[in-house]
Order: C-alpha cells, then structure tokens, then sequence
C-alpha cells in the first residue's frame, strides 16, 4: 500500500454540494477516490501534451478486411514499432469490418506518431487513441 | 463570501507530489483553488453534455469580410437569436480576415445550435465554441 | 466493394496545399483516403454526442489489482452488462497496476454509463473511453 | 479572391449519403464549404499542438469580482502579456461574476502560458481556451 496523505480543502459550501451530486450520479462512493481520479485525469492530460511524456493507453482501429493487402501492411506497420505494443485484441465487427485495441506504451510523441501511420493507412475507417496514464501517475 | 466548508481527503503521497508539482508549474499558489477550479471544470463538462445545462461561455468565429453578403448573414442570424446573445467583440485581424468573440448565455442546446449556423455559413473558415461555465456553477 | 461516388470540391489552392502537406506528413498516399477519415471523424463525434446512436469503442481501464475485492466488483460490473461487451483484453503493466481493454458496442449512452461506473469503482486509477465508430459510418 | 483548384473526391455512396445528412442538418448549403471547414479545423488542431505554431484565438474568464485584488491582479497579468493580447470585451454576468472574452495572437506556448497564468489565479471560476485558427490557415 502507498503512503497515504490527508489533506484539508477549503471549498464553498454550495460547489461542494453540486460536486457531491455529480459523483454520486456517477456512481462515487467515496468522495477523495473521485478527488484522486479528477487529479489523475488532469496528470494523464498535462503528459499526453509532452511529447516526452511517458504514457500507456491503447488505440482502436476500425478497418474493412477485404481491402487488398490492408492486414499485411497493417501487421508489418505494428512489427516495425513493435517496442511500443504491448498486445493486441482483434474482433470480428460483423461480415467486412474488424476491430483492433492495441496497448501501447511509450513516449507520448512515438505513441502519437504511431496512431497517426495505422490511422493513415487506406482501408483503416476510424482509429482512436486514448491516452490513459502517465508512467508517472501509475 | 459564499459559506465555506473545510473537507479532508485522502491520498497517496506521491500522487499529491506530483499534483502539487503541475499546479505549481501553472502558477496556483494555493492547493485549494487548484482543486475548486478541477471541480468547476468537470461541472461545466458535465452541463454541457446536457442539452438543458444553462452554460454561459463565447463563440469565437473568423472570416473573411470580402466574402458577398457574409457579414448581412451573420449580422442576421445573431438578430434571430439575439436572446442569446450577451455581447460582441470585433476585432480586425489583418486586410481579409475578422474574428468576433461572441458572449454567449442560454441552454446548452440553443447555445451549440446557434454555433452551429454560424459556423455553418459560408465564408466563416473557423468557429470554435467555449462552454465557460454552467449557470449552476457560478 | 461499395459503390463509389466522385464528387468535386472547390478549395482555395493555398488551403489545398497546406491540407496536402499535412496528410504527408500523417502518412497518407491518396488524398481521398484522408478526406474519407475526416468524414468519418466527424460522423462519430456526431454519434457520439447523441445518446441514442450506436457505436463501437473501447474502454481502457488501469487498476492496482492489490485494491481489496476490485477485480471482483470490475468482473461483477462487467457481467452485468455483457450485452455491451464484445471482448476483453488483460495486460499486466508492472508490479502493482493491470490495464483492460475493453471492447464495447451499443448505444452512446449505454456505454458512457458502463464507462463512468467502471470509472467510478474505488482503485480505478484512469479509465479512457474510445469511441471509434458508429454503427452507422461502419 | 484567393486562387480556386477544384479536386475530385472518390468516396462510397452510403457515406457520402450520411455525410449530406448531417452537413445538412449543421445548414449547410454547400458541399464544398463543408468540405473547407473540416480541413480547415483540422489544420487548427495540429497547429495548437505545436508549441511555435501561431495561432489567434480567444480565452473566456468567469471570475467574482468580489475577490480581493483579483481584478489587479487580472489587470497586471494581461499587461505583462499585452503584444499576446488584441482586446477584451467584458461583460456583467451577474451581481457576482464578471465574464471576460480576452482575443489572443501568438504561438501555441506563449497563448498557453498565458491562459494557465490567468486560470490560476486565486478567485477565477472557469477559463476555456479557443484556438481558432492557426496564422497558416487563415
């Protein structure tokens, strides 16, 4: 278990009412657990802006196989950058289209650039990458 | 002053470290604003996903005054909706190109609409809307 | 093979140059295929934002599986709403913290409350919803 | 007027079908004006990714005027950063709260720091950044 600190807030009465209603409607049991998530959300945000910043998250990609040589180029793209991916779910959508969730670790800058060549690649429909942690907020 | 409530909330040390840390970097000099402004911020998300969240916030909008009869478009529209409309600023960013900044106060739903034909008019080349603030929040 | 349309676009060759160095520099080869992702970028934010469109995606969660009874109530959560869930993939991360890969399919609003639940759960660290498609850009 | 090129655009029928629909929905008139503020956003998103990127935009501030020297404080903040600063418009939201629209031109960093400065400030309820257009793209 990590050190824990207690710390004192001082916050008008009726913000921290409507902040009790949000989390509550969001499902918090626990007042400082959705005080620690909002600081981790704000980490994961402020290291997604470092191109040096040390993240893990994963990038969906939505793509038809029937296009002629997509899941080679594909596979070869992800070989070439394999330091990055941590593994990879595939799916079958439905009869043309195929889903892929790619975990990817690294800096926020190869992560980026990355996403940017699979989402490139013709016959790739969508592709979205989430930024989910900085190393330094794990 | 609004009635202040003084809370105490639990976390790990070193998430707090590096809390501190980026609050530091962007000039808080006190822990507390920090996390009032977090909260404020996550409620305004919250009221504008909601299409009756009442929100205050701006319309900002560039474009090209040469463009036939744009600015008679826009003047025209802002009338039609001038309920919603608290104030405009015009600024004259260079020989072709204006930009207002438009205050903007209603329900989430009027006030994204109404950004949405602004920006939907032809000759404005961008337009980006700023949820400020839910009215609750305020 | 869908049919295919060819339409004409009129574009200010100044803006035209910029969008093309811009493709180049993401990978692309084929300005169509460029112009088809922006579509379809823009059909998902806008399926997205309504809660009754359906939509493919993926949810990333980073947990300390230390946290007592967490991945039960992770497990619980999920299996009540399997009809959401497409698939599941588990990475151990480091010594203390796992990140899920959760493929999702169903309606924007089912699977942001599935989200923010999963969010919500004590020693849920991030949690980043991908909304990748809808259904119907698929 | 600036010089036209006119392209051609391959894309399958049923997605153009669903692109038509919601440029329409958005009223839009014309095809290649929605075409044009697509591209056009999406050279606005890289340039404000790119810290020397220049970029005019806008920050709007909702802050209590009450607070103690806030208004001093705000005053002498945007004096330290005026070649940043086009204008401002302020508004009377309330009994309470002044919002303002402060109109920005600079690079991505300096429109950044600027914003965080004044986000921070002791007393600033909500502050939202738009970047509107990169000089580039203008």
């Amino acid at each position: 278990m990590p050190e824990l600190s207690r710390i004192g807030v001082a916050i008008a009465t009726d913000l921290l009412g409507e902040f009790d209603a949000l989390i509550n409607k969001r499902g918090y049991t626990n007042r400082s657990e959705a005080f620690r998530d909002l600081i981790r959300a704000e980490l994961v945000r402020e290291s997604s802006s470092r191109p040096t910043g040390h993240v893990v998250g994963s990038l969906t990609v939505v793509y038809d196989h029937h296009v002629r040589l997509l899941e080679e180029k594909l596979t070869e793209l992800q070989h070439n950058h394999s330091r990055l991916i941590l593994s990879v779910l595939h799916i079958h959508l439905d009869h043309d289209n195929c889903m892929e969730l790619i975990a990817l670790r690294g800096t926020s800058k190869d992560v980026q650039r990355l996403a940017g060549l699979l989402t490139a690649t013709k016959g790739v429909k969508h592709a979205q990458l989430a930024i989910t942690a900085s190393s330094e907020a794990l």
